[in-house]
């Protein structure tokens, strides 16, 4: 018979749901064999979804994780806790596919060379991504020099993203780092930040002001071999999700999803033509989040390279917290070639 | 000084005006010098927007052609009486721009070989249908094969439609016959017709039955070469007028206008994203228009050649009657290479 | 533990193949048991792909329905023994999914209300179109009247065509056949044909003369309510595999696919802007398939209805017939109210 | 008979050249009635393109602007003269059309309030950007707060650039002032820039070192009101002419040429689907240019407001300078509400 990765899924909320199903029901060399959540409307929701597969429920992740034969766990927890449960997870031996931001796993990570630690970058696994970085790949747009892209979402009129504003880092930390993490697979990740820039706005969430976040961020990166990155954030979109990458080259440029649409239907009435966005991202990366749990699975069991490194995972949340910086503290913040900071204004909020 | 044609307009209802105006004012090379309206509206008009510019008015289009100097008349009066005006004009030895149709002047105009005696075909004269017969005469699609083309005005919901069936000629020979002047200039004007087969609706005017004319209509028409085109004529567009033509080859196709748009903005909202249509035909081919005034100038002027033969303007009338036929009597007609009927089915009408 | 449905597949050639597949792993509630198939090559790549699952293999198709506990078969051997396979699953008890066409099991059908028996219509649980079909049933566009709808293939310049053409049924019905289905899912599957006129060319195999079939084919279809359905099916694409469809009411219409794309990147280049085309109707139509699969399983399990009737399926390859013999006869075929023939042309071919 | 504008064309080099045919045979209710050239190649052309319809020639502007009658010029010669030519129209009490930038003129347009002078943001004139403007004005995307735009031009790989950069003014001033201008006019001419930041790259012209300007530039401009504009300019397009804006609100939002296309053909072939795009700006707003003359010489003629002021077209080339002043130094720059300087950083080049 097949051997199958054997991986629990720790926490169940919306994401963390969808790494179960897509373990349990869409990756065919991994078997979903545990899960774990504190909540009990999760708790039941997988008394349905889940166990009626096979796999145990635990409320209590540090005995999942230390079930027979479990090889594997897929984080999805809130980001306060996960990356000390990848830490507890790594210690016991497991790989681990974590849920974006993993600052602080770096050291942890070296320790244990033999496992597969992987930020879940969905992005990496999209097919229209990746077929953009085979054609820059085989030199269709000449030397790539500019990256522009953006993570906008739908607006979310209740106030969840305010009180999320409390711990998530920030916009350019919770939302660009997307962004930041395909420029450094565009741009190759040894790219070595030069200058930033950023400014906000709270053009529907004004109360953020209490995190000192921002609904709307733009930011320039300008790094050292002269490539530059311009980063958009928004969570302020009436007509959906739209997450844009444009890589602009010497001879070329490669647009990724340029006209967002949710579907190959086009209305035609009294109002002109219209099509629809999808309304979140999953709408827009199903498919990436499938095609990473399997190339996941298949790493762990045949010990082959993952296609993002964790050291990548830590350079973008560091990226995307200079630019906060920058954001909130209104300066450019400049770093030499040693990644060290040689000038900032402190400029007092006019 | 510059040699200007001296140019007459006939008729200044809606289309009649704006050719008066084209050759006005975006006709470098030709001087208009008088107009004729038997309309004391259109009259009113004239007095304020031609006369003042040195045109001449007049209320007798016999009188008009004899004005001294004339070189020139744009016939855009009513479809009933612009052959006899076009007839008259030519014996007068004016050159002559008519609107379509002008199926009984051929004998006419074969006695002045000298004149320069043209059928309004505008799409002739448009960009990018020019682009795309460029890109099929270099082969880029390979032999050129069938044609789709449409020709889809938006509903107008008042009456008009219905009267204008009394002597339209039907909704093939009104509308379609320009999309079968594009397949003769396609497919080449020496095609000969084999079989055609028609269907109509009359799905928002029912009314139009007692002209035994349609509100939707659909035809296809095969050539003796093998070649096949399908047209598609419709009143009933909710969103604007949608005139699109896809020319399919052996090793491609072009299409013109497959994303009907007014302009190039986008509007992003809760609907999804929308973008408008133009209500009529003039907003899609005004500068057709333009250009036609000026290539009519300029072949009288210089005595060079038109871009579309007359006898072309009455062949494309002909297949349009031939579908009609067909779609109102319910049958598929044949003809031979000869062009002579070779059967039909007088279906009674079940 | 969660109830399977038990299904074998029978024929893993290129669409059994995936059929099997997407049973073996990403159809939750089925499993599959067994797999069959005559050809040596197929066979080896089942030992491979399905055996390490659990999936015991066949070279004996009768042998396999008769594997105890199996509940269902779905079918993608060659078309000329489908149907005799299909009948003998039905009189074995099994529900059966079966690739088009399936013509002659209505009756056998019949005699087994009990049994899910339905044919691989794959567009029908595709979410485009079935977006496009609820907004049409919300009343967005009016009245439905028009369909326009192709199924054109990308041009595979080997001989594999003509051959297939001995036995597909002709174009029509080997390909149209979608677009039928379609046509009697969005106009009701009560319409009664009225009148159907062909037209087909041999533009790139003028070798399918010898099977009468084409590799272009376009036909009009009018029904009894008044509707018309307009088809254009080709083999001759050069830019990728584009399927279409336009459903025009009375109040606006509906496209699907009216800019076919293999993915989201657009490449700006010295040529312009570029986006790919996918190159078969499974890359269009990959996430139909499985929903299929998962329906059908779930029809069978909880003993629901299926989005399409059998009889549909069987209608649709009537009324692709109906297309064909117009076509290779060259007449327009009438038929009543009551489905019997009230007249025809046998006009020579001239 | 009509009144018309009797107005000179200083200048016949390419955009010259236009403006002088655009107000010779597209401005009804203008005359051009003289023409400027020290170029012996231009007065050539203009010999045979100008003269033949009663325009007289001029080798020396001071004395074409003293021809008796003129009421107006257009100047479109090298920006390095075009500053004084404008003062001294408007000294001899003509009216100024004036090719960007114009920032010296202020003081004596003020001395000289009846005279309309107005420097050609050709945008301004659009009929997309209109619609644009618009629509927001209706309110359709809520509150304005981002603008994102940029000004792409095709690549030419002659050293013209190179050399054009030793007086332009820089990118930003070049071909970002449009972008500022549309800022201006969508925004509101009241804002106040609060903080500059702009990177730039030299990726396909190192040369422009010479001349302390760059290939490509990126800049974000906040504004006291909390509004921000991110612009990007570039002269590295490989593709052609791109100029898209993007107006956020805080519900909705509009872009203008989101697709940039030449015309309405797609050409489907063995690379998928293709349309070009304009090679230069006149390809994009010709019709703009010709309204501009007509409007111009309307509100010369009728003594009414022309839709851009002239200060504006002052406050753009000052924030275009800004910009490029944070661009070739390295800095952010920022500006208190009374519009002064409050802290730099001049951080050494590292």
């Amino acid at each position: 018979m097949v051997q199958k990765l054997k991986i629990a899924a720790a926490g169940l909320g919306r994401m963390g749901a969808r790494h179960a199903i897509n373990f349990l029901h869409r990756t065919p060399r991994a078997e979903l064999v545990a899960a774990f959540t504190p909540d009990s409307k999760e708790l039941a929701w997988a008394r349905i979804n889940l166990e009626p597969h096979g796999v145990k429920l635990y409320t209590n992740y540090d005995e999942m994780i230390k079930q027979e034969g479990l090889q594997a766990v897929v984080i999805g927890t809130a980001t306060s806790v996960h990356a000390e449960e990848a830490i507890k997870a790594m210690h016991q031996g497991l790989h681990v596919l974590c849920e974006k931001p993993l600052s602080t796993n770096i050291p942890v990570a070296l320790k244990h060379p033999h496992l597969k630690v992987m930020c879940g970058f969905s992005r990496r696994f999209d097919e229209s991504y990746r077929d953009a970085w085979d054609k820059m790949d085989r030199g269709l747009i000449g030397r790539p020099t500019i990256i522009r892209s953006q993570t906008c979402d739908k607006h979310d009129p209740s106030d969840f993203f305010v009180e999320y504003a409390a711990w998530s880092g920030g916009v350019f930390v919770d939302m660009s780092v997307h962004d930041i993490d395909l420029t450094l697979w565009f741009f190759g990740d040894d790219i070595q930040v030069k200058s930033v820039s950023a400014y906000g706005m709270r053009a529907v969430q004004p109360e953020l002001a209490k995190y000192d976040d921002y609904d709307n961020a733009m930011g320039i990166v300008e790094f050292w071999n002269g490539k530059v990155a311009n980063f958009y954030c928004s969570r302020m979109m009436a007509h959906g999700q739209e997450d844009v990458t444009e890589i602009i080259g010497t001879e070329g440029k490669l647009t990724v999803n340029g006209n967002p649409q949710k579907n190959f239907v086009n209305y035609y009435g009294p109002q002109g033509v219209t099509r629809e966005v999808p309304a979140h991202y999953y709408g827009r990366f199903e498919q990436a989040f499938v095609a990473e749990a399997n190339e996941f699975a298949a790493a762990c069991l045949d010990n082959t390279a993952l296609p993002l490194k964790l050291r990548n995972a830590v350079k973008a949340v560091e990226i995307g917290a200079l630019l906060q910086e920058a954001l909130v503290k209104g300066i450019q913040i400049r770093l030499n070639e040693a990644g060290q900071r040689v000038s900032e204004v402190s400029a007092s909020k006019l």
